[in-house]
């Protein structure tokens, strides 16, 4: 089955848009959860995963968190993966981007050994360097086009005869098709979104932006035109933003705000 | 000691600019040497680090062909890292970038953990996004700027206001200071290696592009114009282009590329 396919079906069956982020920091897991266990990273994750896998469409892994680990976070990160269920969207959050070379190592990891869905990658070495991700059937690349963060103005909104750094990314890499080409669109370009979802029916989004940094979800909500966009939240629903001293309290904050995320993001557009 | 004194002394020492790049790809280790080890990378990188170390001013490891293995190839990873000699020159080739919070962990393990001396970045996300890596002292960042492979001037070569982005992202960064920025600038680039080192007397530049991906070794030899400049040798040098049947073999021919690229690259600018 197609990437994008995956994305309408499991939309039907969850009725939301939301993607979890497991960005496990271990520096952020409550304090009790740690003494609870031997291995808390694996532990949390496979916690929040038996409690949310019904109320998202799937789970994006920011590497970094796991790589701060070694090779103990690596082992992590594979268990992790070996928790998700088929049906569960499965997103390698990683931004990289190198010659081929090395490129054809990172697919091969992702891609082929973990399987993957999808991969978050970086444009700036060009179309051509990013080939051995594109070449791998029924996956999908969101490229980075306008991130989330403060500083992504300094070179991504740069003009270039008239258009924007981040407009020529998605007019190179859309060439390559959107069954194998997605984008990552911060929340806070809602104009974006919109723009780029009623022109391009068949487009998948990553959204990133949404509860720790904070953006207007109402706006961004209303921007998505077509029904393969993805939101991710992380930190807001894995971290309880106040201190929790039990088990029960933890798992009822991370359901509540699993629950609370799910509404509020429509898989469909509403218009 | 600041990375620019090390790279200085170093060269003293060496008399080289040559790195050898670690990319130990195990699909490309001799079948001999497969068979008589129980983990063919490692012991493939002892013996490299073995032969080379007094040839070399340092090693430059690329991570996609480490974490392709998963956590056993973090395992190799950073055993690896605990052979280097501390006079020896690191740098993890490692191409991140992300939102701050995330590149705080990748900071963390590379800079503090493991205590490596440089790594490479990737700009697109913008100067506000890589600060965590900045303000660990004494380490280097060297940020893409112009990339060795085909695909680069699909993007780097973009104009904005009469300049090239990776002119841009060559302006913004350096505003940082030397002593923790550097550039990846490939060697078949050698005009700007060229205006580079001749406009900025304390910038280090990392060159790959040398042996297989092959580049015209005198004109950029010629080209760099300062003393903080290193060249980085990969495919060339650790994998021997004709097959070899025993050890013996294998160690006199990494031994003799090893000695060729550190007499062709000289340490100090020529003229």
């Amino acid at each position: 089955m197609s990437f994008l396919n995956k994305i309408l079906q499991r939309k039907k069956e969850i009725h939301s848009s939301l993607i979890i982020g497991l960005d496990t920091d271990i520096s952020k897991i409550p304090e009790f959860f740690l003494s609870l266990s031997d291995n808390p990273v694996f532990d949390y994750n496979k916690l929040i995963i038996e409690l949310t896998k019904d109320l998202t469409l799937g789970y994006k892994l920011n590497i970094a968190f796991y790589e701060f680990l070694g090779s103990t976070g690596y082992a992590n990160f594979e268990k992790t993966v070996e928790l998700l269920p088929d049906e569960v969207i499965t997103i390698a959050d990683i931004k990289r981007g190198d010659i081929r070379n090395t490129n054809r190592m990172y697919a091969g990891y992702f891609f082929e050994k973990l399987n993957f869905d999808a991969v978050t990658l970086n444009p700036y070495m060009g179309v051509e360097s990013l080939q051995p991700f594109f070449k791998i059937k029924n996956k999908l690349s969101y490229v980075l086009a306008h991130t989330s963060n403060p500083g992504a103005n300094d070179f991504q909104d740069l003009k270039s005869n008239d258009k924007y750094l981040y407009e020529l990314v998605i007019e190179k890499f859309i060439k390559n098709g959107t069954d194998s080409i997605g984008f990552v669109v911060g929340a806070n370009y809602p104009e974006l979104v919109e723009k780029l979802t009623k022109t391009y029916e068949y487009l998948s989004l990553l959204i990133p932006g949404i509860g720790a940094q904070g953006n207007d979800l109402q706006t961004l909500t209303k921007s998505i035109r077509n029904p393969y966009c993805l939101v991710n939240v992380s930190r807001a629903i894995i971290f309880p933003a106040k201190k929790v001293g039990n088990l029960d309290e933890l798992k009822s904050v991370i359901l509540s705000e699993a629950k609370l995320y799910k509404d509020l993001l429509p898989p469909f557009p509403s218009t």
